[in-house]
């Protein structure tokens, strides 16, 4: 290897590392109370390090949930593939659910990922950019789910009550707000094993919604 | 009136001037950042008024909490008992869709009050007072939205697909989400007539839950 891609491959490494301590301390304190320091300490590397790689906290910010974002429609687009791919099962209502869970379920399967979309939700309806940012991922899901939709139908010949859109919209938000409402029924019971409720409130819910938007 | 008389109701004076001028600077800036100099400066108060009034700026934040849900839960009551009482009109899914919009709308029908709730929703996944409040909120919401279905039902002879409260619960979530992502399409434009296509967004979705949970 070369000099100069031993410097870029160290640098990628310091914006992953850095990247990677920012998520933790952002979903724990939360934004406003997250410190450059406290990113620089949990990753163990100085001001200097971090300073060289972002021009502030909130550009960060934003790079992780661009990150966040694509990650979690890149793995969606991974599981509609191989849906697709799978021509021979047969599906029912249970099923559907279960596989929009699974689609669902992708990078927000853990407290942190809640907590941090949580994050990128309040401060959407503060700062123009991003409010861009939040709208571009939620449409960009809203497209993936609408199209797992539409293939289920097509592929199984099952009719659905609403479009995918609409039934997409319905799915995601519904997954949103119940895995948000488990999670704080850990925090009020005082428990930490909240992942385990979070999914079967979640898979609950969307069973519910499965059953309403087949004819 | 005595002296005492009056000296409680200047303390109520005070209070209420410091948990309105809470409720707006909380709402502008979030509660990391809203400090209780920016309340008192707010209301025209001094820290000491503060303080001999609430134990903290935590403890203030609560008790706004516990206002703002108890208010939309009288004021969802009221308008149950108002639309008991006419037993006059005939129903169909756009006028049970407008009810339910009106119902939910209580509370939550401005900026500041949406922003409220983001704040209460995120401080409830860290802090298990917040967390218990929500939680009693979000059941009381339920409670008296489950109502109005069933009231709606046994008087106007209308079955449902799915039970009042899972009805109730998709009518509160669908509400929350569309009223937040209006707003975010607002910061994200840089405009400011949130408000107009906040309750048009909402009205829309509402609109299509309605429609799901018909017969």
């Amino acid at each position: 290897m070369t000099d100069a891609k031993v410097a870029t491959r160290s640098r990628e490494n310091t914006r992953a590392r850095l990247m990677e301590a920012a998520f933790e301390v952002f979903a724990e304190v939360g934004l406003d109370a997250a410190s450059v320091e406290a990113v620089c300490e949990r990753a163990g590397f100085t001001r200097g390090a971090f300073y060289s790689n972002f021009d502030s906290k909130d550009e960060l910010f934003l790079q992780l949930a661009a990150r966040v974002a694509s990650d979690r429609v890149e793995a969606v687009q991974a599981r509609i593939d191989s849906l697709v791919a799978d021509r021979s099962e047969a599906f029912d209502e249970s099923q559907i659910s279960e596989i929009l869970e699974q689609v669902l379920d992708v990078g927000a399967d853990d407290r942190l990922g809640v907590l941090l979309m949580s994050e990128i939700r309040i401060r959407a309806l503060r700062d123009p950019d991003v409010a861009r940012a939040f709208l571009d991922q939620d449409a960009a899901m809203q497209r993936s789910v609408a199209k797992i939709i539409t293939d289920i139908g097509a592929l199984k010949g099952i009719e659905f009550r609403v479009d995918a859109e609409q039934a997409a919209r319905l799915m995601l938000i519904v997954w949103e707000s119940s895995a948000v409402r488990a999670l704080i029924r850990g925090v009020a019971d005082e428990s930490l094993e909240g992942e385990k409720a979070l999914r079967a409130a979640a898979s609950a819910r969307l069973n519910e919604v499965a059953r309403l938007i087949l004819c």
